[in-house]
């Protein structure tokens, strides 16, 4: 397909930068005051043991000597992120020495009252919100250099002599969100109005100068996220800018293969992550480039950046084997925290990708270019069908092992291999198996409900969603969190269950399913 | 004099800001950089029982992964106030998480060795220079908020999991010092030639946009503190206009009954400490106007500040009590760290403040204001020494006790009611007075150099300057300290040794009495 060492977009890239800057958005920012003063309480029955209750106090804070209060928690009321503004107001005396404050945000009560040290999460400790900074004058604001997620926070004095009280405590709080253009119906049940509402809240907060995949961590644009906030925002902000802003940063920092990495980081430049290169990922790209033209029409775009979607298609095929289904081998295959066996859904994603390029090469008028793929996707259907699909067991199933997991049923159904006959009885079969592997993220919990709809599990597709993402509602989330197990409050991805993102990206698709199958979900 | 309740100066303080804010210096920008690695030694002989070695390292510094070094420890070579700035090379992989980075400045290598907390000093645990910062982005500058004053810097890393190195570490130093204008006799002695260079450094690192007492503590600009500066800096970086812009900020910050507060502070706003009056300082007022004119011969400043130098005078003269005397009484009367009865070496105050009042007032023209004065301080000559002199012991006593202070010997040679022949005599008996109550700190030292000069006894002020100010020297100063006590290394002014300002204003002034008299110190 070309030699080796060429340098596959070259120079395009360059342009493709400029248009990334072009496009980086403007931050609306928003100043968010506290709305209570509170207290921690320890609860066994509450989302990890702790929980806040409401003190008095918020009113007389701002005359209150904190030189006497020496610590305090304050309620903002909602998931913000931006910047902590304040200033020491001198009660009487001059401020005669500086003041050493600490502060501590937390997305979840229990980020405030589980000590951090000794440190045993398997990430950097300084993902911890918790700050330490020096006033040096009194009487005007302080802004706090670290921008922070947070709906918590607990001020503590470390240092200082003289009698001042904590003044105008606001976050500057930053999104690229815009207005919801979008209403749900009237008789919409409440669960899913509050489930609407923690998602577009889940969305507002990742969405800054590129769709971040949590506020707090990773703060970065992933692929994954990319796609499922980009279809969230279709029924809510929609603030296609910004997804055209993403995709020309991805594209614009391929590497000399031509191929995407799965994230990238915008500071101090705009770079990749170099050797994070995630397959599964990178066949999504083509899927949000159609999603996108589809919301806007911007046929210039999808043009403009029609290679690499294509690209990233061309250079997987090279995993097809000889029966016609995919190498899995030597490649990250992400599709969930879970671990599992990926050469099944493996299969799907292939499938889909292929279905979704052709589609947007028809749209594009560059269907010429895919014109072998179409008999090959009737192909890989039969050669995958053959080696993965236990018709006796209505499964898909791992030849290795045996394995049977749900999103291998999932991803057979979005890439078409199973007819939503069959897909309706796989998913049924597999969600009663005790044995089988399930989701362990609202990443794949997205795709399983993408799947039930796809094969008419309307009831099902419901109450996963009130179950899953409204157990989360009914533990208090204000925003949707990376990993959730209903089972297990304290599950985390890295160790230490305060380094969850309690506000991520990937969690925040209900509203794009309440939007798009409004029979189903709002009456 | 004035009716209650009136306001002295009225809307005069509002054109003395606005000459203030006209004449607020530029500060100069220089970049130190360390000069070495280095490694704390625990050495009773040391200063405090710690110094430090120089390791190599520093040429890899820039290259070393700091993941693995974890702390580090460097030298600047010099003392130096500004901000710190830094940078995080990355190494390989990406920065994908912040870093958490704890840096200790210290003027002194016990700064950075004794631990802090719990907590022992009687200020503020915030004057100490420890601070945390969270870097969010990696290489490009991150400038430290805070404004540190030191020459050591531990750096040590609390958190982060990325491959990095420290880069580009320097300090972006500044001050309003300007050049030196004058250089010493090619054959002055080597200790005379090392106390001036500790001068001139002390005296450029407290001049930032005020003459301030201490870069690390206070930071601010007192009264006492000016004068002093003032002296030493007509013989060095005679930046008169700096004096201008302090003569005026604490004019426009006199109270509305006239009178000078003694310190005041610069952000947000010029303000005073309102309460801290200090009436010693407050009558060092008029000396400083006088000297500044005699160093500009700007007599519009003169003529335009006249009104507040004599009021200080007016108000204290009321004081003034039938036997010719003052009384000391419902004053604060600073004239040392060491506890003494203020009474006697205030009659020699308030004589030299008449003396220089007089002086200014001829010279600009307004003596006519000040005619009544003239006999006057002859009277209290008269009165002061009927009450306090023993002409047996030759020494000025407290009537409250009999006690006996070198500073009384002092003002009352200062202040012109001993003869230089009574003098040298009063000051030669009171060093030799065992019990005798000695000067506590370099400010009340400096008073004693300039009795001592006045009186002839240059061998002695010779010797005084070696001893003391070279003891500094021989300890390792870079910078003149706050409190110095040539017996005790651990003497310290608020209850814990690093709580000292090893960088302070009122200690520079060896250079003044250098150049003063060449014929005592530079041959």
């Amino acid at each position: 397909m070309r030699a080796s060492g060429q340098d596959v977009f070259g120079t395009e890239r360059v342009k493709w930068m400029e248009i990334a800057r072009q496009t980086t958005p403007e931050l609306k920012v928003t100043e968010v005051y506290p709305v209570a003063v509170v207290a921690a309480v320890k609860d066994e029955t509450a989302f990890q043991g702790w929980r806040f209750e409401p003190m008095g106090g918020l009113d007389t804070l701002s005359d209150a000597n904190f030189k006497k209060i020496k610590s305090i928690t304050l309620d903002f009321g909602r998931h913000v992120t931006g910047h902590l503004v304040f200033r020491l107001k001198t009660l009487g005396e001059v401020m005669d020495a500086p003041v050493k404050l600490k502060f501590i945000f937390g997305e979840v009560p229990a980020e405030l009252n589980e000590p951090f040290d000794p440190w045993r999460g398997s990430l950097s400790r300084a993902w911890m919100q918790d700050e330490i900074q020096t006033v040096e004058v009194s009487d005007c604001d302080v802004r706090l250099p670290r921008r922070v997620a947070f709906r918590y926070l607990r001020i503590e004095l470390l240092g200082g002599n003289y009698d001042f009280a904590l003044d105008g405590i606001r976050c500057e709080a930053t999104t690229s969100a815009g207005d919801i253009k979008t209403t749900l119906a009237d008789n919409c049940p409440q669960i899913i109005n509050d489930i609407n509402n923690v998602s577009l809240a889940t969305l507002a907060e990742c969405m800054q100068t590129v769709y971040e995949d949590g506020p707090k961590r990773d703060r970065r644009l992933w692929i994954g996220d990319l796609y499922l906030e980009s279809l969230a925002g279709r029924y809510s902000y929609q603030n296609h800018e910004l997804t055209k802003h993403c995709l020309y940063l991805f594209a614009a920092l391929t590497d000399n293969n031509g191929r995407l990495l799965a994230d990238l980081f915008e500071h101090p430049e705009p770079h990749p992550q170099y050797g994070t290169y995630c397959l599964t990922y990178s066949l999504l790209y083509p899927s949000i480039l159609l999603e996108y033209l589809n919301d806007t029409g911007d046929i210039d775009t999808a043009r403009d950046l029609w290679p690499v979607a294509k690209f990233q298609v061309e250079d997987a095929l090279c995993r097809l084997r000889t029966d016609n289904t995919f190498d899995a081998s030597r490649a990250w295959l992400f599709f969930d925290h879970a671990v599992m066996d990926t050469e099944v859904p493996f299969q799907g994603a292939m499938l889909f990708t292929l279905n979704q390029t052709i589609e947007l090469a028809d749209r594009i008028g560059c269907g010429n270019q895919v014109e072998q793929w179409r008999n090959l996707t009737a192909k890989i259907r039969k050669g995958v069908r053959k080696r993965f699909y236990a018709a006796k067991q209505s499964l898909m199933v791992s030849p290795a092992g045996g394995q049977v997991s749900v999103h291998a049923q999932v991803w057979a159904i979005i890439g078409g291999i199973l007819t939503p006959k069959e897909g309706a009885k796989a998913l049924t079969a597999v969600l009663s198996k005790e044995d089988a592997i399930r989701p362990g993220s609202p990443y794949a919990m997205h795709y399983l409900l993408e799947a039930m709809l796809r094969c008419g599990m309307k009831d099902k597709a419901r109450e996963t969603m009130v179950d899953y993402w409204g157990g989360m509602v009914r533990k208090g989330a204000d925003t949707f969190w990376e990993v959730y197990d209903p089972s297990d409050d304290y599950r985390a991805p890295y160790s230490f269950h305060p380094l969850n993102s309690y506000c991520h990206a990937w969690s925040c698709t209900p509203t794009y399913f309440i939007y798009k199958y409004p029979e189903v979900f709002q009456k």
